[in-house]
């Protein structure tokens, strides 16, 4: 029986999604919760990576279990008494035996958010980026216009990944919200690039701040301009949602 | 020279606002910044008391410094690097020399946040009162309305005071807002009494989850009913802002 999860994390106490040797990463806590219950290993099979540090609303998960260890409507409660505070199964639901985590995604809904004021709320340590200086908005706007669509973001991807792959990616929006000092930019996209999102922000915030100009965005999106080294903190970045 | 201060702080770092003789109040933190930077022992007036694990986005307080020890717009960086994250001044300001932290308030706001859904979210931790059943959306209106108003509130507050005071408040607005499973209560008032809000909070939602009726709460409320010994969580109230 395959079941799919929606799983939320508070990224600061993980070391990411991905299962690690040292064992604290999301995945880990979660397997273990299932191999309890289903007596045997099973793999979760997440929808993507995310990096230690980042949050997730609704990271997606499918896991195959024996069908008749549980009833149904146990597994959820079941799983989250097994698994810490600091990560929760939302949701769950059998799934069809083809549904895939990963494979069948369509998109991703991610969130970076920042506080552009002068002093960091206590409440937001490790959820937000705190920006002090002045940003201009007019910029901001036109920075995540040049990201969004289709572009080969060479540029925003971090290295380190073994082989050389396709970088070409589409960013179907990016919308901003702002209430006061609170910004909000939200990203969809079929998929991103290792640490992309991160980097597009830093991007974004430097051009808005007056450190780099449009013209820096551009020749970056058209792989004239040098990488970018910069890397938005990993605290203001949330996985909001998986699309299917 | 007087000084008005604007607050906020992670309520879960704190034993509480008011000084302690083991020092980990919110106003033990501040003093130890302003007796360094002043070289002397400088009281720091806060507009009330708020309890351990409950938060504040906006406590006010008033302190008088030495006229000539710091540049006017060096205070609020000074002070911020001397105590910890957990607690910022976010604002700071000149204040006239009756200003009065406690004194000159007229009331305050207070908000406090529930989360009504079946899993507790991760991020959430500490800022919101998990209530998983099933509310009644009028019932709970009609508590609110029931306690907006002019009452003695004597059974609403808990006991430990050491002279008996007068009990009776004015709670002048009590709004709901609700987003999916994420509610919020924000109370103002001229002031409240010892735990009033979260036992106004745990009333509400005991009546609107059936356990209450309607009638115990106006009983209550004309202290012909017994007082409450329930008291929603400290992690879910904020205190807003103070009105001045």
């Amino acid at each position: 029986m395959r079941l799919r999860l929606t799983v939320a994390y508070d990224g600061t106490q993980f070391s990411g999604w991905q299962s690690q040797a040292h064992g604290r990463a999301v995945q880990d806590a979660l397997e273990s919760a299932f191999r309890l219950l289903c007596g045997e290993r099973v793999v979760v099979h997440g929808a993507g990576r995310t990096d230690s540090g980042v949050h997730a609303e609704g990271q997606s998960a499918h896991v195959d279990v024996p069908d008749d260890r549980l009833p149904d409507d146990a597994w959820l409660p079941a799983i989250n008494a097994h698994i810490p505070p600091g990560v929760r199964v939302m949701r769950l639901k059998k799934a069809a035996p083809d549904f895939h985590a990963r494979f069948s995604a369509r998109g991703k809904i991610y969130r970076y958010s920042i506080w552009n004021g002068p002093v960091m709320p206590p409440l937001l340590i490790n959820r937000v980026w705190h920006v002090p200086g002045k940003l201009d908005a007019g910029l901001l706007r036109s920075a995540c216009e040049a990201f969004t669509g289709r572009h080969d973001f060479a540029a925003f991807c971090a290295r380190g990944s073994k082989a050389p792959e396709p970088t070409t990616r589409t960013v179907s929006a990016i919308r901003l919200a702002r209430k006061g000092p609170a910004l909000a930019i939200a990203f969809e996209g079929e998929g991103f690039l290792y640490k992309m999102v991160r980097m597009l922000v830093a991007s974004a915030i430097r051009c808005a701040s007056g450190r780099i100009s449009h013209d820096e965005i551009r020749l970056r999106l058209e792989n004239a301009g040098p990488r970018t080294n910069h890397v938005a903190p990993a605290g203001g970045l949330c996985l909001v949602r998986v699309l299917y």
